[in-house]
């Protein structure tokens, strides 16, 4: 008979609990785990299994999933109810599968002397906006991400969900501050480029963007910083609409992230 | 003894039992009203006070809002206690004030004759994204946006936030079909212009992007429709890193409206 990943049933069951306690930062802390769901990001996990601690996967899926799962992760599976299912979701609908995956770590000295391109967000709070830059960041190949240390936690339920999955093999530094980013510019020669709509910035397409760089993107509400504001060498506006007070942040961000690209490649 | 807007303290006050239905489609459909909150969004309702039908301030905020409503729109505004500002408030925290507001109307054939950029939402659900690509087509200033008849309902109060109030006053068509894009074409030469990594799609900065055109952006999982694919005329794609699967929906979008104003401007 073929072997089947347990079925749990209790929201007593130790891994249930934890499930639901990785909502909660404190938690992702101490365990160094973080709660993963959807199609789409649990897809991104079997592509970096080394990162998997659990998976749980509604019953009624189980037929779809048992075809993705290697068989050697089914001791590391658990079948749920529907009911607990709803229990475990960090969403409205759970859409048949969940996991707990270590989180990944990554060190300012394997980043910074890439001398590429970094983002670095300033203060940023809204949890779908760090996601999607996360997102965004890795499809426009950028060496990685520098969360100041007011930011939102990258690990939380809704950066995960936002971010597809793209946490788990994206570099993100967190706690970084002004100081890191002067240290990283005179070690290493970062130009460090600010967007902002303040006076004296330059249209974003006029820039012309070389590596080594950090993109600084500041908060949504009160823009990039002072102390950070102090130390960019360079500003970059988006022209917009004279009525309009300014862009989402983080599609600010991919309009940039995509002229430097544009950019990079017209060389050739 | 200066006069003061009225006091309301009951759940069952008929404006405070709208404001609350008003997150409800058939509700906001049936009153031709919406529900706005948020320092942002009701500071562009402020623009347009021809749109107000009342503004509700939390009893502790009306030292700064009795500043900015004018005293001719007192007799539209209730003080509310902050246990009523949680019950009407669409969000877990209300920031101070929200408002109901009139739907605008806007026909077809004031937008179409425009013969400018027109944005197609094509089965676009997430209202965050809707909201935000709004915001960006307003930014970008654009001639309006339309909606398929499958999008979310851009009155939902998530669009309405990250709208941030654009929606006042600017121009939102809903239930725009192929058929409506196709004689749109055809009556107004409007070339049509799919947004998809689909085989065939040229770089997006390659394309030569001229007007009257309509940018059409599809369903975040499933991308654009085969009705509406049909009937466009080119294809552009961002290009992205070979491992990543695509940008968010609203990202992407922002990225091609910015090129078309790149190009605009560097006609000059």
């Amino acid at each position: 008979m073929e072997e089947q990943p347990i079925r749990i049933t209790s929201k007593e069951n130790p891994w249930i609990k934890r499930a639901v306690r990785l909502k909660e930062k404190k938690y992702r802390d101490r365990e160094q785990s973080f709660w993963i769901e959807g199609e789409r990001a649990s897809g991104e996990l079997l592509k970096h299994l080394a990162s998997v601690r659990v998976f749980f996967v509604q019953e009624d899926h189980w037929a779809i999933w048992k075809e993705r799962i290697p068989c050697a992760y089914w001791k590391k599976t658990y079948l749920i109810p529907e009911k607990l299912a709803s229990h475990i979701s960090a969403t409205e609908t759970f859409s048949g599968i969940g996991a707990i995956a270590w989180m990944p770590h990554w060190r300012n000295e394997e980043i910074f002397p890439k001398r590429g391109t970094l983002l670095y967000l300033d203060h940023v709070q809204d949890p779908g906006n760090i996601g999607t830059m996360i997102r965004t960041a890795h499809a426009f190949a950028l060496d990685g991400i520098l969360l100041s240390p007011e930011c939102g936690d990258p690990f939380n339920p809704k950066v995960v969900r936002s971010a597809m999955g793209m946490l788990l093999n994206f570099p993100v530094l967190t706690q970084i501050t002004d100081e890191d980013l002067k240290k990283a510019s005179d070690q290493y020669g970062y130009q460090i480029i600010g967007a902002t709509l303040k006076n004296g910035s330059i249209i974003h397409y006029c820039h012309h963007y070389t590596e080594p760089q950090i993109i600084v993107i500041g908060s949504e509400a009160f823009g990039i910083s002072d102390k950070i504001d102090e130390i960019c060498h360079n500003y970059v506006k988006i022209p917009i609409s004279f009525n309009s007070e300014s862009l989402n942040a983080a599609v600010a961000c991919g309009i940039i992230l995509s002229e430097i690209n544009r950019q990079q490649n017209e060389k050739f």
